[in-house]
């Protein structure tokens, strides 16, 4: 190894807290006594410099060769050079400033020696709309002279911010002694990154239980950290429905919590603003036609007939399968008419997006099956009567979307259920129009024929990636391990995966910590697909946990500290 | 019913958030549009007119009479009398102040005709040492003329405690329109209220991952909100040990995961007082010989052997049960010298502690009987010879600790191991010492057999009462109605009972949120002991659960918000 020793010495002679760390064998990071042979002043310095991907997270899936040198940066002279067009320049602006704020966040007092750091960013698409298609490449290069250069370069933007992540990542904090602190970096380095999957996705459910702003913008933070690139925001269901509607204040006056619990328009943009700055996109899902209830009962006082059926009924589990009930009527014109003006509202929230969720999960026959008003116009009760009655209430749905959208042929995504059954979702669901969210178990053949059929899809595996589980009936926790190692299907048709954070049991007071960090273990799935197992990742997952807290985002505890401070340590434990 | 009709009308007429909430048959609060019939502005403010318990938490145990007419306080003129000698009017100030504070949370405008609240605070006896024996029973009477007065008695000042803490319990804000607010009590009330058992505790764990002082304060705060009356810190184990200790600042030095995440004598002191206050006692666990290790290392070093085997052993599976290993070295007579020292200094931080829990549990024998010092001294080695050890082991602790304690006889913890076999625990353990704290199974006889033989028991319920389970291993996560519904064994020598909150997976970001609410349904069931189950007890406990958030402790979702304002409407759901 070929270190800087003057630097190291130093830092022996002044360390205070009596530990030091030191990568061993096998690129575990361990906390050592005090000792002449070479060791590093904090587990992040060591990691920065131990083992193959140090504390990348996810890990790069193209070619990497990093220097075991570190090099000391002065922070005050920093330089961001945009070589771009277009819009870029003002994407890679706000982004260099996301960059600067997570450097700032580490407090330093470095009046040392230290070289200045330059950072060229360099985009050859000017386009600033992330898409399936959107190309996430970076390439990113260290070298040191003089100064410190870090080049990074990418088809997109978006790409170019993956990159900035990643440098990111490999600066951190070198204490040199109490007072003293600088940031430090590599040397040299190289890295060649690309995403295995287009869609790396969370889900949020601010309908059982409401999250602040401030939350979801945590969650957006735990993603741009992680390279997930898309918020599936299913912002209403029977429980509330927190939008706000411009066109139809009744949905939020009649459905939110509360007054204060609900997204005005100019929420949900600012935080579409927000998110995109950090490489992710916000899908919004307006579920339909089971899964809504609060909001949707002032119909008849309207004089618009009963929009919804069975909303709030009792005994509820004749009519639902949870708590409240409600399912949209199907036979009522006037709903078709609701929908085409909140849809109009969604398009308003994002006019260029490629896609719309529309739900479609859970229909509870059992309700349309006890309303007259359905019943009667039913030729008759069998199962596919409903089902039919269900395709006719979609395409309608699609109907006044595409009207809405003037007939730009948006993707729409839909939720496995009856419909999609591979035996006729042919007949009901075109598949140029509908991607498919699977949410089956990871044995289930579903994924792979609807594959077969050539339906796209998106992955959500529910005995891995359900995150909710383990708190209700006999579902069990899938801890960081399982969520890691859940590998997902692979093919062109496979956009991607999301896992999902059902919210019955979360709210601002725990929904960050149950979703992080295990939402990231999913994230190296999707963006590296690795071949190796959690094992190998755990050094550099336990840093990004970290790392996650440092950034504001109140992940859970994921081992006894002991294991962290000595990697390597607690093989198997917690398995 | 007999209501302030005018103060209702006026509500009605000003309500901003379009929502009332209305007590229906069954005690259930539910959410309503504004009518003309009888309605309370928020859920809390009927919660504290509907049922019989109201929101109380736990419920009173004795004779319950009160009104359902309310009465608004002018909280500018609160007067609290206190009626007591010796310390206890001291303690009962402290009281004072604690529920002041609570009562300013609520921040009000109330500008219109109000009462004063005059509270007359009497205690019978001085003393204000908590131990089992301290009776905690209390009276409460509210009575209203021109003003409303609130007289609590109580034989001891912990009952007092426990009186205002039910008070507050009684008092709520009541909004009148988008300004005005004010506080807002029962006119009149009757409780009688006793404790079923004497010992209602919460253990944490701060040697696994380490909780910083304010979040050990949120705990203490759950406790006194919940009427918990033992705070059981286990403070040391193989991973960490945090306590500076006053003789051997080696423990710290070695064994904290750093100089920041320890505690010193102060901070366990400012904890005991904080928590006395709030009716809370902290028994301190130095658990040996098992479940030690960092900390131990430094013997060799200051001439003094190893004071620990098998400390950080690799593969820690062939000498632990969970990494890192470490166990006393029971041959090593400078062990019970080192013990004596840290037992001086366990005592300087609570001198009139009545008891004090020593561990005791899991040793691992492979660790001992890998060890050739201590196998060369052992006669041969059977699974007897090591028992003999261990509880010779036992004993010279404890001539240890009485000699530190001046032969006082304190009460020993010690948890259910291989020592406290009902076969032969009689030959190790003597009962007029030791108190057995059981963590075995619901269905385990252990705890009766052990009971028979007249030793004294706190019960923690391996299956319902481990709050740690659900996220490792195949053990499952009990939801707050498994905790409530399990119930404990009774009789003379069952002291009473603690859930557990062991830390290898939580920290200062997730623990309050594990813990809370869940640890309050145990508080219920120690407190009230109901022959009810948790499906009686749900409305109150939603209201406490927002009770604890209000109050500042970060408790966790347990149903969908529309569940909670909806009382009663999701029956079943989530058993």
């Amino acid at each position: 190894m070929n270190i800087k020793v003057k630097l190291i010495l130093l830092i022996l002679a002044y360390n205070v807290d009596g530990w030091v760390w030191q990568c061993e064998q096998n690129n575990n990071c361990v906390r050592t006594e005090k000792s002449p042979n070479y060791t590093y002043p904090s587990i992040n310095t060591c990691r920065l410099a131990c083992g193959s991907f140090r504390s990348l997270w996810p890990q790069p899936t193209g070619k990497v060769a990093l220097s075991q040198e570190l090099e000391l940066i002065d922070i005050r002279d920093l330089q961001i050079v945009i070589n771009a067009q277009g819009d870029a320049v003002q994407y890679l602006d706000k982004v260099s400033d996301y960059f600067k704020e997570l450097l700032n966040m580490e407090k330093t007092n470095c009046d040392i020696e230290a070289k200045k750091l330059k950072i060229v960013l360099i985009s050859t698409s000017s386009d600033v709309n992330l898409l399936w298609k959107t190309d996430e490449s970076y390439s990113l290069k260290i070298e040191t002279d003089n100064e410190i250069k870090a080049t990074i370069t990418g088809p997109t933007v978006f790409g170019v911010r993956h990159g900035l992540e990643t440098l990111s990542q490999l600066v951190t904090k070198y204490k040199i002694s109490e007072q003293k602190s600088c940031l430090v970096t590599l040397k040299n380095g190289k890295i060649n990154d690309t995403p295995a999957y287009a869609h790396r996705g969370l889900l949020i459910d601010t309908a059982r239980n409401y999250q602040s702003l401030s939350t979801i913008k945590r969650h957006i933070d735990g993603m741009a950290s992680s390279k997930m690139n898309v918020l599936h925001w299913h912002i209403t269901d029977s429980q509330s429905f927190p939008l706000v509607s411009t066109r139809i204040p009744n949905m939020s006056n009649y459905g939110a919590y509360s007054e204060k619990q609900t997204y005005s328009p100019e929420d949900v943009k600012d935080l579409m603003d927000y998110a995109l700055i950090r490489g992710v996109r916000v899908i919004l899902e307006l579920d339909a036609p089971a899964h809504v209830g609060s909001g949707w009962e002032w119909g008849p006082e309207a004089g618009l007939g009963n929009l919804g059926v069975c909303i709030h009924q009792q005994p509820w589990r004749s009519y639902c399968i949870q708590p409240p009930c409600g399912q949209l009527n199907p036979m009522n014109p006037n709903v078709y008419k609701v929908l085409e003006l909140l849809y109009q509202d969604f398009v308003d929230l994002n006019p260029n997006a490629d896609m719309f969720h529309m739900g479609g999960d859970e229909v509870f026959i059992p309700c349309w099956n006890s309303t007259n008003e359905i019943t009667d116009s039913l030729k008759d009760r069998s199962e596919k009567a409903f089902l039919d009655l269900w395709a006719s209430f979609q395409q309608k749905a699609l109907d006044k979307y595409d009207k809405v959208r003037n007939n730009h042929k948006t993707n729409l995504i839909l939720w496995t259920s009856h419909l999609t059954n591979p035996a006729y979702i042919e007949s009901y669901l075109p598949k140029d129009r509908y991607i498919i969210q699977t949410w089956v178990p990871q044995e289930d053949e579903l994924p792979k024929e609807l594959l077969k059929l050539g339906y796209k899809l998106i992955i959500s595996t529910k005995n891995k990636w359900y995150l909710d589980h383990g708190f209700w009936g006999t579902t069990p926790y899938y801890n960081w391990r399982a969520v890691y190692n859940n590998i997902i299907l692979r093919g062109e048709g496979v956009l991607g995966g999301e896992v999902c954070m059902w919210g019955e049991l979360v709210d601002n007071q725990n929904v960050l910590q149950r979703t992080w960090p295990r939402a990231a273990a999913a994230a190296e799935r999707l963006w590296s697909d690795p071949s190796t197992t959690s094992e190998q990742a755990e050094n550099r997952f336990f840093t990004h946990r970290d790392r996650l807290l440092f950034r504001g985002i109140n992940a859970e505890a994921v081992v006894p500290k002991w294991c962290s401070q000595n990697e390597g340590k607690c093989n198997s434990y917690l398995p």
